[in-house]
């Protein structure tokens, strides 16, 4: 809550990645870190890394960690639980008298949400490899290229090309589930079994802006009707989708656009914008080749053009490591906490982590599943709940592997 | 051609009521009027009116007209044409040495088009009585009152209420079909038997904006769901009232947006107006009725909530004078034209004329029935069809009903 109410005044709970307010945010985290007697360091990416050193020479680090930046008018729990989480055990393991083999870090990912640079996970990215030379010249609303922003936030962007990719001894990462699979099964965590791959599908539809007075029924081509029904036809395929139980599968339209979109002209165009998420990539391409030859022949019947079906983006499906998650089930388990294996079917910086190394996700209970909006909460028992199952996976994770 | 260079440059072709460009507009129609030897004045509705005495003292205007204005990026036809044709009209009678006993008015209508200040038809309402005290503290993005803008173009507001609602011969309006029925009939003229009336409906669905990749489909509530399901429906509806053959009917689902509207979210909010035109009120009600009742048990059916269903206006149709039509008709017949009856979907000055005196209406061919496009085109041959129908039409009426 200390964190949290780093906000925008008026507009609760934003902290914007690249904000003043984004960077007071990280002076607080910094002053935590350094009271908890870790040293705190911005890699060229500009995320922020928090670490305690271990007591065996040249051993990889433990990685904990996630975001601390929100969308707009967000919540106080995305993100910031797995960073405050990881510390909270951190601290307690320091208190038990605990000697840490390993290195342990904890990372503030630069910018997880979609920043106002139109990419998301800037950070961790930049950690793996990832962020290209492109994406370094997007540029916000105002011009400014993510590389100037980067640097105004204390990266190095020149230096994030040939900027060594970590070893580390497995990474861990605390979130809300933004569901309701532990809320409405009762359940204190999932573990989860992989984060969905995203990909995205625009579809453009002409037909002709006409009056909508005086042109008579049987003559329109009005785009919004084969639009309608492709709304209707991707939950009805999603559902049959998802009912064949293998693995994680969702996808909304969730952008639709008509245009003119006034009262007395027929809807001349009609945008759309489909997610589809799925652990296996063979069902995601299963479900784009139906999207394609429907909404051809749905436009077709309705005497519209198809103008564009195109891919946007496809981001692969990243399984959680599979011993990672035994860690932490084994943790669980030990404490009497109950559990159940479930996706993430939203995208997080475990999924860029895991291209460098051994990383699993562990969720926790959030309120009817709200997320992305001032609402979202997880009580505080649920996360202590998650800060001891972290505490009891870093101590097995930290006897091993070296 | 001459009146419709008068532009907003590089936006082709929009005369706005109430910009420079109007008043630009109108001192050039001031001046052909007056070249015809006509008088001109504005009324306290900002209505340009152009007036030739005539023989007998005493005896009612034949009004004539239509408007100026355009949509944003609107045609060079809709509106003027009426004007114009009717100018034509007036000067090749008085070549012909044609001595007129009724005085001759034409009129330009101030702000037909829907205006910036949420209002259409505002010189028609100004002179039948119906631009009522509140509609004239309408405002512009600007916060400038319609009442203001009035007084910007030569009208007096507060004398509006006083002004005596004319006595008139009758009125004729020329106009663009702005459909395809003449065009795809291969037709000269429509005769109209009315103006359709139209009835606005909103409609708002509410369910939860939650994560589009953490959220099972079966945890939904997608308000975009119904709102698809209302698309289809009142297309589909709209249809089987128009294959009654009870006169005009259509209905256009025109506005629809969903909220957040964003890829990642499932839709939690949806938002639509229709557009109801029937020549018959009856099937208007019936559809309305109908509409009530079906999306209150779709949106059920999706677990969404229907946050409002509200008329948002009615105005009701108006019939066309039988015998102006008769006078159109027998007039296009001496000529050789060949024509049909049919309804006028698109709301017109006549509407309003209706209340104070006979009016009719006469329909030319429009190119594809593309209207509020810059495309929008009419032959000159067919804008000649239509001036010597009125030609016509004004020596038959002008004959009678002293």
């Amino acid at each position: 809550m200390a964190l949290a109410v780093i906000t925008d005044p008026g507009k609760p709970w934003t902290r914007r990645s690249f904000s003043p307010r984004f960077l007071e945010g990280r002076a607080w985290l910094r002053e935590q870190f350094m009271g908890a007697g870790m040293s705190v360091r911005l890699d060229a990416g500009a995320n922020l890394i928090a670490r305690l050193e271990g007591s065996v020479a040249g051993a990889p680090p433990i990685m904990l960690g996630s975001h601390s930046d929100t969308v707009p008018s967000g919540g106080r729990f995305d993100g910031t639980a797995g960073i405050l989480t990881a510390l909270e055990a951190v601290r307690a393991l320091q208190a038990s008298g605990y000697q840490f083999r390993h290195p342990i870090e904890i990372v503030d990912f630069l910018a997880e949400e979609p920043s106002e640079y139109g990419l998301s996970c800037v950070g961790s990215r930049a950690m793996v490899g990832e962020l290209d030379a492109k994406m370094l010249t997007y540029t916000n609303a105002q011009g400014e290229t993510l590389s100037e922003a980067i640097v105004r936030v204390g990266g190095d962007p020149a230096a994030i090309a040939s900027m060594p990719r970590p070893t580390i001894a497995g990474y861990l990462e605390l979130h809300i589930e933004q569901g309701v699979v532990l809320e409405s099964n009762k359940l204190d965590l999932g573990l989860v079994t992989g984060i969905a791959g995203i990909t995205r599908v625009e579809i453009v539809l002409k037909g002709a802006a006409d009056h909508a007075g005086s042109t008579l029924m049987q003559y329109r081509r009005d785009a919004s009707l084969p639009a309608a029904e492709l709304v209707l036809l991707v939950a009805q395929q999603a559902h049959a989708f998802a009912a064949r139980k293998d693995g994680h599968f969702v996808a909304t339209a969730g952008v639709l656009e008509i245009s003119p979109n006034a009262a007395n002209v027929v809807p001349g165009g009609a945008r759309m914008i489909l997610d589809i998420r799925a652990e296996k990539p063979a069902l995601v391409d299963e479900f784009v080749a139906l999207l394609d030859r429907e909404s051809a022949a749905i436009a077709a019947r309705a005497k519209v053009d198809r103008e564009r079906f195109a891919i946007l983006s496809q981001n692969p499906p990243a399984p959680c490591d599979a011993h990672l998650r035994d860690l932490l089930g084994r943790s669980a388990e030990k404490l009497g906490y109950s559990t159940t294996t479930l996706a993430s079917g939203a995208g997080h910086d475990a999924a860029f982590i895991s291209h460098i190394g051994p990383s699993a996700m562990l969720f926790i209970p959030c309120r009817g599943g709200k997320s992305h909006t001032p609402e979202e909460w997880s009580e505080p028992e649920q996360l202590a709940v998650g800060a001891a199952t972290l505490y009891e996976a870093i101590r097995l994770l930290d006897g091993q592997n070296i």
